[in-house]
C-alpha cells in the first residue's frame, strides 16, 4: 500500500479524457484556445484577476514566478527548509541568476512574521549584504501544516511594508485549501503570485502559476520561454488545468488525499510530530517500527532515524488508510 | 489544409497508448522503469552506447547538451539563422551563462568547416575576445537541408582538432535520418550530443538529449533539474520516446512528412530556394500568389515578402499534399 | 615613438598630486570624503544633476551601467563593431546574466536611428525573440568619430519612443567632446548613463559611471559590490577623478591628443578610412609602408592587412606627431 | 586613535615609489614587464610554483578563484561567517552563475574536517540537491584565528577525498603568517587558490591571486577580463605586490599590526572573545565601557551589543596600542 508520494500517483481519469479532446491541430505555443481559456478559468476560482501560465514542474513554477519579483542582487525570504532551498537543485539561484535565499526558521515550517524579521532586520541597507527582494511561503508547508488566512494576511502585510514581493509555493495548494474550507481565495490571501500544484494531486506534468500581480506575469512570459518551458503543444498541459478546475475536481481529490491522512492521525496522537493540516503525516517512529509496518505492506519513506513521512495521494483507497490506521494503533 | 507548422500538428495513436500504459504508480522522476530503459533502447538504434535525458521541449533538450560543454565564459559557433539564436528567446544565453552565440554564414543554414573557421580563425587566442567552446549544427537545418554523413564528419574532425564540443541540434533529425536513408548513426555522425525531437514528429511533450560522451550526461542530470525539467511523473514522458522508437514509428512518420514535402516539391521547380531534403519547402511566392493558395484553404506562414513557407507533418495526408501541389504548379 | 594606445601611456602630473593628498586614513570603500565630492563636481561639469560612481575599468564601467537598465531576458543595441561586442571577453553576457547584444551597422561604428531600427523593427514582439531594452552607443566611436548633439538627441528620441535606455560608452568621452568644442552636456545629451573614461585620457586607474538617471545609480551601487568592484580605499580613485576635472585637466589632455592627431592627419588625405575627430587615426598603408614607418621608430598596431591603426595619447610630444606626419607624407 | 578597520588606513611608502617607478609607458593589462615578474616572485616566496594574477579587490579575489573550481550547479563550503557568505554583497552568487554557499559552523569561525563533513555528509548524492564542489577557510578568520599547518592539511585531505578544490580567503594571509611563524607555505599549505590580500597590509589597490594549481589561472584569466578587473594599466597594480614582497615588506608591516594587537590582548584577559592570533581583538564591553573608551579618542565598531572589534594596522603606532591597553585595563 502506498504512502511514499503523492507524485509516485497515477493521473486522474478527467486529465486522460480532457488531453484527448485536445488531440486535434491546435496553434502552436500558448495560442491555443484552450491557453487562452486560463486567465478566466482561474479568475473564476480566486474570484479575483489573474494571469495565468501553465509550466510542467513545480520548481518551474516557484522559480519562474520568484524571477519575476527579485533582482538578480536582491534575496528572498523562506524557511530554510522549504523546498525551493531544499530540493531543487539549486534552481533558485539558476533561475534568480545568483540572488540568495534568505533562511528563516518557524515551527512546522511555516513562516511568522517574527521569523521574517528576525532575518531581515538585521540586514544593513548598505551594498555589502544582501538585500531582501521578497518573500516565498508554502501552503501547506513542508510538513504538512496551512496557513489560516490571517497568517498569510500579517505576512503580506510585513511584505508591503517593507516593499517586498510575494510568492506562495503551493505544490499542496489543494490540500491547504481543502483543509481550510475549500474558498481558495482565502487560502491564497494577498500574495502576488502563487505556484498552484496540481501534478502531485491527480495532474500528469502541468502545473500552474497565477500572477495576481499580473503585470508579474509579463516578465514570466519571457522567461518561461528563455527557460525551455514553453511547450509547443501546450494545449495538452491547459487541458490538464482546466479539467481540474472544471467542477472542482482538485478540491475533490485533495479532500480524498487529506481524509485518508486524517483517518491515519486519528489514531497517531503522542507520535504526530506536526498538526495534519492536509495530506501529510510526520510519524515518530522507531526503526523496528518502521520495519513492522513495512513488514505489512505500507510503502513509505524514513524522516530521520526516528520518524516516517507518509503521504496520501488523491487515489489512496480509504481500505489502504484504515488498515495503516490499524497497524500504527498496534505498534 | 494545414502547412502551417509540424508543431501544431495532433500525436500518433502509439503515443497515447504507451502514455496510458504508464499509468500506474512508480518512483517518481527518472527512477521509473521506463525511463530506466531509455539508454538502452536508444543505443540500440544508434549502435553505440549513449546515454540519454528525456525533457519537454527542443529548447531545453539544445541549452541543457550544450551547457555541458561550454563554459561560461566560453562560446558556440552556429548559423547566423540557427534556432538558438533566432528562435529560443535568449535561452542559450540563460543556460549557458552568458555564453556568447559565435555566428556563422552557410547556404541554407548549414555550416560548412570553412564557415566555421571563418568565424573562429580570426579570433585571437587572448582573453579579450569570447574563445569558442563547441560548435552547434542543425539536422536538418532551418531551411529543411541535410548534413550528409561526410559532411558531419569533416566538422566533427574540425572540432576535435580544436578542441570543441560538437552539438546537433535535431528538432527534425528524423527527418534529416529519413532523407538520408534510414540510419540514425549515419544521420548523426560522431557528434558528442544530439537534441533528437519527437514532438514535431508525432510526440507529445518528450525529447531526447543523446549523449555519445556520456561525460557529459553526469553534468546535464544535474543541469536539467537545476533547471526545472525534472518532472515528478517523467514516465509518460519516456513512454512516449520509447513508443516512437519501438517499431521505427519515428522513422514512418518522418518518412510521410518527407514524402508529402516531395510531392510538392517536385511541381515547384525554380521557386524552390532550398533543396527539399526533409519536411519544409521554403517557396518562392508573391503576396498575391500567397493570396490564392489561402483562397484555397492552404494554410502556411509567410516567409518574408517574397516566400512561403510549407511545413509537411507526420499526418499530412497525400490528398492534400497533392492538392497543394497542384495548386502550386497553377500559379 | 609611441602610437600603440592611448592605454599604453603613462599617468599626468596631476593624478599623483591628488592620489598623495588623498593618502590619510579615511572611511572605506565609497564613504570617504573625496567619494562624497564626486556627485556635486560632475554635476557642475555637465550642467545637470547626475549620481556618479568611480570604477576600475571602462569594460566595468560599461557593463555596470547596462546591467541597472537590461533584464537579464532582454537585448542592448549596439554597433557590430562596438567594444562591447568586440573587445570585452563576453563582460555584457556575465554582467546582463546572459542578456543578448543586437548587432547594427552603420559608418565609421556610429548607429544612426535607421540603423537601430534596421535591427529592432524586425524583431517579433513575441517570447521567442529576444527584445530590446537598451541602446548603447560610442563617443567617441571605435573609428574614432564623433556623434554630433542632434545625432544624440536624435538617437534618445527614438530611444524614448520605445521605452529603450540609452548608455553611452564614453572610453574617449574626453576627446569627442573636445573635437565638439568643450561641452560635456553637448557631447553627452540627453543619454541616461555615460561610461565617463579617464584612464586612455591621462589617468591610472578610475573611469566614471555618470548617471543622468539618477534611479539607476542606486541599483548600479549593488551591482558594483557585487561585482567585487568596490575598492575599500575608493578615495585613490574619486581622487583621480577630481584632480581631471578640477582646471578641467581631462578637456586639456584630450585636446593635445586630437591636436596630435589632426597634425598627423593633415598631411594623410586619401588614406584615411574615417574622419579623424577624436585622438585616433585609421591610415590605409601596405605592409611595406608600415615597415617604413616602423622602421623610424614609430610604433602602432597593424588594423587587418591594409591598414594601420595610429593612436595619439595626452601626452604625445608635438614633434613626434610632427615627424610622423612628415613620415606618412613622404611614403 | 584609529582602531576601526585596516582597510582605513594610508599606504605604505614603498608601495607609492614602486607605483612612481612603473610611471613609463608600457605594454597595457598585464603585458607589461613588472606583471610578468609576478609568477617568479610568488613562486619565490612560497617555494613552489604559482601562477598569479593580481586584482583590485578581495572580493574579486575570493570569487574569482572559487569560480574557476565551482561548477554552476555546484556548491562551496564556507563558514556561516565567511567574509564570501556575509560580507560581498552576493558576489559569489554572481561569479559562480547562481552556485551555493552551503554554510558550516565551527569556533572562532574556523571550519575543522568534521564541521564540512556535518555539512557534506548529509547531502544525497542525487540531483535534488546540490553537491559540494569546493570549500573555502580563511586565513586568519573572520575572527582572527589563524589555522595551524596541521589543520589547514586536515582539510586539505578531506577536499581531497571528496574531490572538492580548496580555496583560502587570504585577506589578512600576511597577518596570519606572521602569528605562524613567518612561513608563507606553512600558513597556505596545501590549498589549490590563495586570495592573498595586500590592502589591509598598506597596499593600495592590488591583492594577488596564487594559484598552485595553475590550470586554475587559465580559466580564471578569462574570467577576470569577463568581470572588468584586467586593468589597462596593470603595471601599477603588479608593482604593488613586487614592492610589497620585496624585502619581505608585507610580512613586516603585518608583525607591526599583529604585535599591536598582542599589547591590547594582554591586558584584556577574559574579555578576549576569541584568541588574538592576526590583527584583530573582539573585546567583550559594555556599551558604557565602549563609551569610556571613544571619550578617550579610541575609534572603532561596535559588535553587537556587548562587544568591540578593534583592529591594528601595519602602521598604528606602538604608542596607540599602550594606550589602548591602558584605557582597557582602567575600564
Amino acid at each position: 500500500m502506498q504512502f511514499l508520494s503523492d507524485n509516485a500517483a497515477s493521473v486522474h481519469p478527467v486529465i486522460w479524457a480532457a488531453m484527448k479532446a485536445a488531440d486535434a491541430p491546435d496553434s502552436p505555443y500558448d495560442g491555443d484556445a484552450v491557453s487562452q481559456r486560463l486567465d478566466e478559468a482561474f479568475s473564476a476560482v480566486f474570484g479575483r484577476e489573474c494571469a495565468v501560465l501553465w509550466v510542467a514542474t513545480g520548481t518551474a513554477a516557484n522559480c519562474l514566478a520568484l524571477s519575476a519579483m527579485v533582482q538578480p542582487h536582491g534575496g528572498v525570504v523562506c524557511h530554510r527548509e522549504a523546498h525551493i532551498e531544499m530540493d531543487e537543485g539549486g534552481a533558485p539561484g539558476f533561475y534568480l541568476h545568483g540572488a540568495k535565499l534568505l533562511l528563516a526558521g518557524g515551527a512546522s515550517a511555516k513562516l511568522a512574521p517574527s521569523d521574517i524579521r528576525a532575518v531581515i532586520d538585521p540586514i544593513r541597507d548598505d551594498v555589502h549584504q544582501v538585500q531582501p527582494h521578497a518573500i516565498s511561503i508554502t501552503q501547506a508547508s513542508e510538513y504538512g501544516c496551512s496557513y489560516r488566512p490571517d497568517e498569510v494576511a500579517a505576512i503580506a502585510e510585513l511584505a508591503k511594508e517593507r516593499g517586498l514581493g510575494l510568492h506562495m509555493d503551493g505544490a499542496r495548494f489543494a490540500n491547504a485549501c481543502a483543509f481550510l474550507g475549500g474558498s481558495a481565495a482565502d487560502a491564497a490571501g494577498p500574495v502576488d503570485a502563487l505556484s498552484f500544484g496540481f501534478v502531485k494531486n491527480g495532474g500528469m506534468s502541468a502545473e500552474a502559476i497565477v500572477f495576481f500581480d499580473t503585470e508579474l506575469a509579463d516578465v514570466a512570459r519571457y522567461r518561461r520561454k528563455r527557460a525551455g518551458h514553453l511547450q509547443s503543444k501546450g494545449r495538452y498541459l491547459a487541458a490538464q488545468l482546466l479539467a481540474m478546475l472544471d467542477g472542482d475536481v482538485w478540491l475533490h481529490n485533495a479532500r480524498t488525499a487529506n481524509s485518508a491522512a486524517l483517518e491515519i492521525a486519528s489514531v497517531a496522537g503522542e507520535r504526530l510530530m506536526h498538526p495534519v493540516e492536509a495530506n501529510e503525516i510526520f510519524l515518530r517512529c522507531t526503526p523496528a517500527e518502521r520495519e513492522t509496518l513495512r513488514s505489512q505492506n505500507f510503502d513509505f519513506y524514513d524522516w530521520g532515524d526516528d520518524a516516517a513521512r507518509l503521504v496520501a495521494a488523491w487515489n489512496t483507497p480509504q481500505e489502504h488508510a484504515m488498515k495503516l490506521a490499524q497497524a500504527i494503533a498496534a505498534l
